[in-house]
Order: C-alpha cells, then structure tokens, then sequence
C-alpha cells in the first residue's frame, strides 16, 4: 500500500488528485493539506467526494507528511519552491504539480513568474515528468517536476517533428484555447460565469509563464535552440485544452509520412493515441490521454498539428498519478483511463 | 429631450439601462453614478459601449442628480432608501429596481431582506411599477418601485388565473429558473464559471426575498390572501427567468378558454405575449416580452402555466423604462423591443 | 469472468455501459450490437474509446447473444419487447434499459408510449430494478426493467416521505430539469446546440410516458394511488437531472426529523446519500449517487425535496450495472463510484 | 421608404436581418422567402419575432422580388448564382450574403465551393461589400457580395498591417474560433448540443472556402500575392468569432506605432474599434463592431492580431445592412449599433 499526501488539496487539481487516488485500493491519501480550509471537511467543501474521502483537510507541517511515500504539491507557483526544502530529507518521493522545478535557468523562473527562485539550488535536481521523453529519470527521480497543462499538450504535439528535423526550430505559432479549471478555483471577477459564458478572451499574449518551459523541453530534445509564438486562450469550457500548431516544414512530406513517424515515435506511449481524425476536446475529457491529429498544408509549407489534453488529468493530476506509478514500479496506467 | 441619472451605472442592470438608453434620440443619460467605479471611464469596464457611452462614472451627490428628469436606482437593496430621501426634493421622477420600496410592510422588509427599512413612510407613497396592472397609478407617480424579476413573471403569469377566481389562491407552487446575471456583477466563488457551468441549484428555498412582493401583489389585485411555495434554481446561462407555476382549479376548464381568458387580460399589454406553444428563454432574451405558456392538467386538476422573460430587461432595465414612456407621456414600446 | 452483451451499443447509454465496463478486469463486453452502425468500429463513432474498446459494432441476431452471461438492452423504447422474446430462452439474464417493462400495464404502455404492446404476457414477469427498493428480487430476475431517468430521481426522493405517510399522495409536483443526453444521440434541429444553448424548455408537460412509472412504483410501495403533475425541463448542460418536488405534508415535522427519517430508510443503500446542503448536479456527474436535499417550508405546510442524479449513470447505465453486481452476487458498488 | 425582399429568410442570417431591419422606421419587409418553410408564419417558425415580425414565409418566383428596392440573398452558397440573373434586371439593389459573388476566379470558386459556378460573367461586375475598403464601390453598386465572416475577421485585422508593409505577405497563420451559428439552422448529429457543448473542433484544416477570399483580397489591397494558412475551430458558444493573427514583422515597430497605425486606418470607419485592451466576444455579441487588438511579439518578430466580430451581424446581416445604408445614402450607422 502506497501511502500519499497531497498538498494544496483543496484546488482543482488537488481535488482531481484525491477523486482519481481514492479510487484505488493500492495507494491511501493518508493527508490532505490545505491550508485555508484546515480544519474543513474534505466532503463539505467538495460534495461530490461524500462517501469516496474520509477525513479534513489539514494544517501543512514537515512532520505531518514525512511518514508518506509520496508527496503531491498542488500549490500555486511560488509555493513548492519552500516546502520542497523542508520534505527531502525525510519524503523520498515528492511530486511537484507547479512550475517552481520546471525550468533549469532561475533567471527565466525570475522573468516569467516574477519572483525570485529561493531554492535555485534544486533546479538541477529535480526531474521533467514527461513520461513520454523521461521515463527513465522519472523512475529514480526524488523530485519531479510535473509539467504545465498547456507545455504537455504543446510539446507532445511538436516533439516528434522537431526532433526529426521534419520542421523548422523558428517561427513555430502555438495557439492554445483553454477551459477555465485551468486557472485554479477563482473567485475573481473575470472567472465569473456572466463574464466567461458566450465569450472568448486571448490573455498573457507573448508572456506567459508556460513559454520558456516549452522552448527549453522541446530545445534539449530537439537539440537545437526553439522559438515559438504563444496565445492561451480562455474558452467557456471547464475542462480541457487544444492546442493548434503551425510549424514550417523543411521539406516536402505526406500526411501518410507523417503519422508513420508520429506513430513510430508514440509506439510504447499508452497515453498517445495519433489520430486519423481532427482530435475533439470531449474525446480526450477525464481521460489522461493526449490526441494528436497531424495535417500537412502544402499549399503554406506548414505542418499543422493538433494536441489535445484534459489540462485536469494529463495536464496536471492524471500525469502526476502517472509518475508516480513509473516511480513505484506500477503498470504506467493503473488506476487511470 | 429627457435627463436621465443612473445611480449604481456599473452593474449588470445599470448597464443594461446605459444600452438600452443610449440608443435612444429622445433621451441623454447625463449622469452615471458608481461608487466603487468612480473616476473610471464607462467604456474601461464596458468596452462593449465604446463608442456608445462617452463619459466616466461619478460619485453620488444629490446635487449631482438633480437636474436629471428621472433617476433610476440600480443599487443592491438597502441603499435605495438612503438615497431616496435625499432627491425627493428635486427630482420628480424616480424608479427604484431595487427591493427597497416593492412591499408594504416594514415589518415583511426586514423580515426577508434582514435589514431595518429606514425609509419606511415612503412605503406608502411608491407605485409597484408593474405596468401590466398599474399602469394608471404610473404616469403620476413620484417613486415608482420595479418589479423583481422573479415577480415580474411570476405575477404575470398568475394574475389572470387568480383575478378570475380560477385557482385558488392557496397551494401554489412556483419553480423558477434563473440565468446568472440576475445576482449581480459579482466576484464570489460560487458565481465563478468552473461552479455553474454544467450545473444546477436550488437555493434559498421558501425564504427568498421575492415571496412577499409576489404574495402580496397577486393578494391585492385578487382581492384575497394569497400563499405560494417558491423555489429559485441557478442555471448555466446568463441572461432569462424560466418560471413554471402549478395552481389548482377551482372547476373544470378547457385549454382555450384559459387562453380566452388570459388573451383577454393582456390586450392591452404591448409586452405580454400569450403563447399556443410552450415558451423558450431565447424566444424573449434581448427583449422586453413576458411570454406566458397555459396548460390545463385535467388528471390533476391543475393549470400548469410557463411564464418567460429576460430578467435584464422586463425583470429590470427594460421594465424601468417602460414605466418612464408611461411617466412622459411616450408610447409604452419606445426604445424597447 | 463475465461476458455481457450490450443491444443498442451505438446510443448514448450504450456507450456509457462500455466505458463503464471496459474499466473493469471481471467483465467482457463481448458483442456490440447497433444496426445503424454494424461493420463500423467503435472507436470511429466514438473516440474517445479508442484504446479501451476494441472491434465493431454488429447486427443483432440471437444467436450472437445467447452465449453471454447478461444482455443490457439500450434501445429506444418500442424495440426490446420485440427482442426479448428471442433471448428468454439462451440469456439468463436481460437487463432492459428502456421503457417496455417498466409497466406493469399494457394499458397504461399503450396510452402513454403511443404503441401497442406486443409482449404483453411478459410484464408480470420484470423486476422493477431500483436496488433501493427492490434488490432481492433483482438479485434472482431474468428480466430487469431498469428504471427511467426521471422517475429515479422523483420515486427516490419521495418514497420515504409516502411510505411513512409524511405527505400526502395526492396533489404532488414534480419539476425535473434534464441534460440533453436524456434525449439520446440525436441530429433533430430542436437538440442542436444553437436552439439549447442559454435557453430553458419544457416539454410534454402533463403527458410525459414517465408519470405512469413515477406513479405505478410509489403507489406500489406506499401502498395508496399516488397522483403526481410532472413537468419536464430541457436544459444546456449535458448530463444531469434536478429534481424539485413538493409535497403537502400530512402533519407538523421539523427539518431534522426528515432528515433521520431520510438517514434510515437509506441507511443500507450505498448510492443515496441524504444531504444537509441543497444537492447540485455537479456533485453526482459521473457517479452513480443519488443526492437528496429537503426543506419543510413551515408557511406553506410543503415537504421540499430535491433529487439529482447524473441521467446516464444512476440515471441509465450505472443503475443498469449496479443491478447487474446484484444479479451476479458482486459488492453493490464495484465498478461504480 | 425602403422596400426589401429577404431570400432564404428562414435561416439564421435571414432571421437577424428581420430582427435588425423591422425594428427600424425606414425599411418594410416585404417579402420573406423561403423554399421549405413556405406558407409557414414567420412567427410560427421564430416565435421571438411575434410581435415585431407579421406574414408568412413564401415561394420564390422573381415578380415577388421585383417590386423590392433591395433584395438580400440569405442562401447556402450555390443559390445565388442561379437566382441572381433572373432579378438583375427589375430588382437594382441586390446584396448575396452567401460565398457566390466573393472572387474573381471562377477556377478558386470550383475548387474551394466543389461546384461548377454557373454566372461566372457576373463576378467581375460584383463588389466585395466590405465598407471598411470599398465603401465609394458599394455605394453605387447593382451586386455586392457580403463578405464571408471569417474574412471580415481576418481581412480587417490584417489590411492596415499589409498595406503599409508593416509585415511579410506569406507565412501569415490565421485561427478562428467560430460560434455555431455560422454553420446555419442545422439538424445534423455533429451540431447537437451534446457534441458541441464542452468541446471544440478545428475542421477544414487548410481547405476552407474562406482562404481565398482571404487571399484575394488582401492581395489586391496590399498589392502583392498574400498567402494564408488558416485553421477555423467550432467552439460551444452562439454568436462571435475570435480571430488571433500571426504575421512576420518586415522591420522593428513599437506597439504605440501599430495602434497609431490602425488607429489612422480606421479613422472613418464606424465600425471598427482598435482596442488598447485584449478584444473578448462579448463586448461585439450582437453588435456590428469589429474590435481589433495588436501585440509585438519582440521576441519572435511577430505582430499578433486579435481581430473579434459577431458573425451574425459584421459578419453577415449588420454588415449586409451596412452596405444597404451606404447604397441608399443614409448613415452608415443607421438601426446598426
């Protein structure tokens, strides 16, 4: 029996943790951690989990969550950074959902977040948990970095074509569109139903947090320094993401061409299903799979990519869950769909 | 040419007043008033007005508004009968959308809206400004309080039933169904889209705010005590009421001459649409139409009836200003649809 | 292992029962039966099941099914009591989904669904299959008759309240507002997304082939004739059914003895939970629970209750699965959260 | 008074333009064709518009039309073509909203439309109704081909950037997210709402028949061949269009530089609103403005456009009574807001 805590337990992504864990008999979450709920009964706050979580969200301290295998951080950006220094001499697994360990340069942390990185020591350390490229240092990993929501779907969409050369590291265009749970349980204005329902909104144009984390993953891999051009956009949808890509080919190739190198290069993927549709949102929704629909347009000399996610479960909780079965030695799909 | 004042411009009825006032020749809206807003542009917080609304909102003073022809007060209830009292004095025409002067009692007002009335001589003085019914007590009236949207089409539907003495007054139920934006511009998590959307709730079972002002209007004009059960329900769309009413008949009754009945009542009345299909929220969104929907239920000897507005315009800003035409002297559709 | 056969694969709840039980490692859906669609691959007319389900849909012939351990029937109204006949004798046990043994009168049947019944001798032989009420019977049933949508959340709301002689079971209201998928996969121009989206309908309203079902099994249990008005909303949310019903109580009670009365009638079923906020569709989507809220409205001597359910799974195909453990002797909740 | 002939009324251009064109004083409808609802009342078929709108819908035959000043032609593209020669010589105002009079070349339209085009000679004497570019053409023009609403989109976004240089004619990417009224009244399965509804779905991907429209006319403004690469997506909303351009700067520019820039190119258009905020839906739903956002993207060398209608009006019934307005020397804003 896997034993976890989860910090941060009252988010979105928190929550998503403790439906999919609690449905497992191999893995108890032994602690939640919330700190403005503590105190506050996990089924009060989401009734949904009555009769599925036991028990209250609690105060953090080192103590609480030294005794579990493994540590899930669901905190804002900004928070792990000063957990994760008290957890690794007594947490052998930690997890971190945010973007505190994604980048290896504290000055891009610096940049992007705008604030400074006060455990840039741990950078190095810590390992991208993108099973599909890293399986092999996520296993042995203490600290796994999981990736952002729009990263995976961006970087599982381009990586097979970067990093066969089948287009150009510059000019790549990534336009996102994103369901709202992605921003966190919010009580702001501009969360409210009246202001995202019947509506679009583009935002962080050129800017956001996510850029860096996709240049530097698909850089490393593709060998090569890579240069997109980012819009996120926010839809009124709760769950999911989809990604369009254009990247400009470097020479003339199939469709056919195409999804044989895709496929080749998701073969041992379970979570990677190449499509020979258009990927559709609601086929990917609660699932941790990614769908990847791939369209040469000859015409331009683009190759158009489509990457779809559940920014919830691959985008965030499913991934973290599918970490920690490569950690633990589990079948990399247990207890998710 | 009419002055118009808009007292609490930056909420969702107040701008939905500054739409539907700017387009309009024979009307200036010379004074819009927010309190939080004060100092900002009109078009910063609503860049749908640009190029519609000139101008900044202002902080209140009597002296501001004074010079105004009519005054509405789109404020949350409570803060009405504060102001009120301050432009008696000086502006001759005042319609309140707020709670503030809808009911007789003092002692039913802070019953259900938990507050003291400090205004409460005024009761006396305020036309329920309805204008189906009071359309005479209207174009005189100093101070007339609109109808709450829930209300406007629960009365409606209601009026002709009872005022004829064909259900009894006892024992009614009223389900309503609500869009969003009936709560106000808000930043409370539980309005934010990732709660509502693909959801529903009740809420405020049996003790909402608007179960006096529906009694008691339907009492007067029925000429007896008059008890319903109401409950609101929250629904994933922005802007419509949805209110299905069953009553017991008091004798047997055939589908048309309910609707004899009811096409007979509303002749006169340039908004209510008397329907032989089943009323739909899109058929009155954007408009100023109370769509109402007669079913005779033999097996149960009940009238089922579906009575249908944009809770924006008749349940708010729309009704408003169909009481200001009848103020002036204009026709009752004017600037309205 | 089990091996099922799902008759009607291709429909919404069709495709529930295989995403239900293609998760689970104690059951084999070994034959998908959908005429439409029979040569297609599953995973082309649905997607999302690509991975989880594998081969294609098949046309129906009783000996393609009589080698499975159950047959759920997910076919439109109208065509099981033509289908049943040819599997009584090879499939031991048929849970039907749809409406043609639900009733135990032809008459009734005929009325309500506008068709002749053309197995009208096998009526007396279904089991009602709402395990809250009937699981012994359901554990030794041939033929299961699984529940409407509706009437699971109307008949588990009130049966308490009746059987205990709480209200009255005359003059009952019920009020469900539906997710379209209530409606099954549809291309008519009344289901698309621009005529529902922020739009509210009712429809058949005192007519609806549910109220003979919501009235037969409560008048059975609680041992009087039950009359209930029914109106049926359609809404913009995908899944889900609220349910608001009132009832007139027969003497004095206060919210909490309800609530004990509510606590022990279900103390022993796994997928009801008895609530003390008021239930929101968000809390049972994707789950098998049954959520029930209740108020006594003093002022108007009304039992209030509220009861929400997702329509596909307690709703359709979880209550179709759940019976299906029943049946086969497995935990109530395997397979189900 | 202006006398008008709708075709193909019964769809939901046709509808806007009868909402938008009788709420006004100087325009009566006279005629409301359309072929499969003939002999139905208009208000039968929108129940929104009784009340506004009276008649029926009917046949069309070329003596209904000619006694019209101006025709609007609201059908699938492929009709106009056969409809067009049989009114040019009674009927001297005609305005096709469909694709069939947009380009030059017959050979594009046969490619992009998979039709033969059957009034070829005609195409050279249309003019593209865009107001914004061809405002002096429109005014004294017999045809004018409304503008696709994607097209409106982009061609406004783009114009002010191509025509002055400002960016690179080729390796333009242009995504849409369209609401589904653009798809017209539909009964097809993939409209449903139940697919629609928490979803999206990019179609057409680089084959759309909007590309050379867009092409074309922007070639011939800028003056050199413009080439696009165009991915439109269906999102779960109404009304709106959210168009984000990606085009590669030819020299370094400030963002002061580009509003100054649009801000003096849409000097006299009433219209088109260049925001110094990021554009959302809902401040041009039910509006006839295009707002247009822009960014330098320093880092990449891109100039990023946000250019947002609502496609039932800019992009097709506003923009078409635009055109009307300039046709018959009335404001251009005139019942437009």
């Amino acid at each position: 029996m896997i034993t976890a805590a989860i910090l941060g337990a009252s988010g979105y992504s928190g929550a998503e943790l403790m439906r999919l864990l609690t449905a497992r008999n191999d893995v108890t979450v032994k602690t939640m951690v919330a700190a403005t709920s503590a105190g506050q009964r996990v089924d009060a706050l989401y009734p949904a989990l009555a009769g599925r979580v036991n028990g209250s969200f609690e105060t953090f301290s080192p103590d609480l969550v030294k005794k579990t295998d493994v540590a899930f951080i669901a905190l804002p950006s900004g928070e792990a950074m000063n957990i994760v220094p008290q957890l690794r001499e007594n947490v052998s697994r930690i997890i971190d959902l945010g973007g505190d360990f994604r980048l290896r340069s504290a000055e891009d942390y610096e940049r992007y977040y705008k604030k400074k990185h006060t455990a840039a020591a741990l950078l190095s350390t810590a390992v991208y948990g993108l099973p599909e490229v890293n399986k092999d240092l996520v296993r042995d990993a203490q600290l796994v970095a999981n990736p952002g929501c729009y990263p995976t779907s961006a970087i599982l969409g381009l990586l097979p074509a970067l990093g066969q050369g089948l287009v150009q590291p510059a000019g790549i265009v990534i336009n996102s569109l994103s369901g709202v749970s992605g921003a966190g349980r919010s009580s702001s204005f501009d969360m409210s139903f009246a202001e995202i329902n019947e509506n679009v909104r583009a935002y962080k144009i050129g800017n956001h947090q996510h850029i860096p984390e996709i240049e530097s993953v698909l850089g490393q891999h593709a060998g090569t320094s890579v240069i997109v051009s980012f819009v996120p956009h926010l839809l009124p949808i709760t769950r999911g993401i989809y990604t369009t890509i254009h990247a400009t080919l470097t020479h003339a190739v199939t469709d056919a061409e195409v999804l044989n190198l895709y496929d080749a290069f998701y073969a041992e993927a379970p979570f990677v299903r190449v499509k020979r549709q258009v990927p559709q949102i609601k086929n990917v929704a609660y699932t941790n799979y990614c769908d990847i629909g791939l369209s040469v347009d000859v015409r331009t000399n683009q190759l158009i990519i489509v990457s779809v996610i559940d920014n919830l479960v691959k985008g965030a909780a499913g991934q973290a869950i599918q970490n920690m079965n490569i950690m633990f030695g589990l079948p990399e799909k247990e207890g998710l769909v």
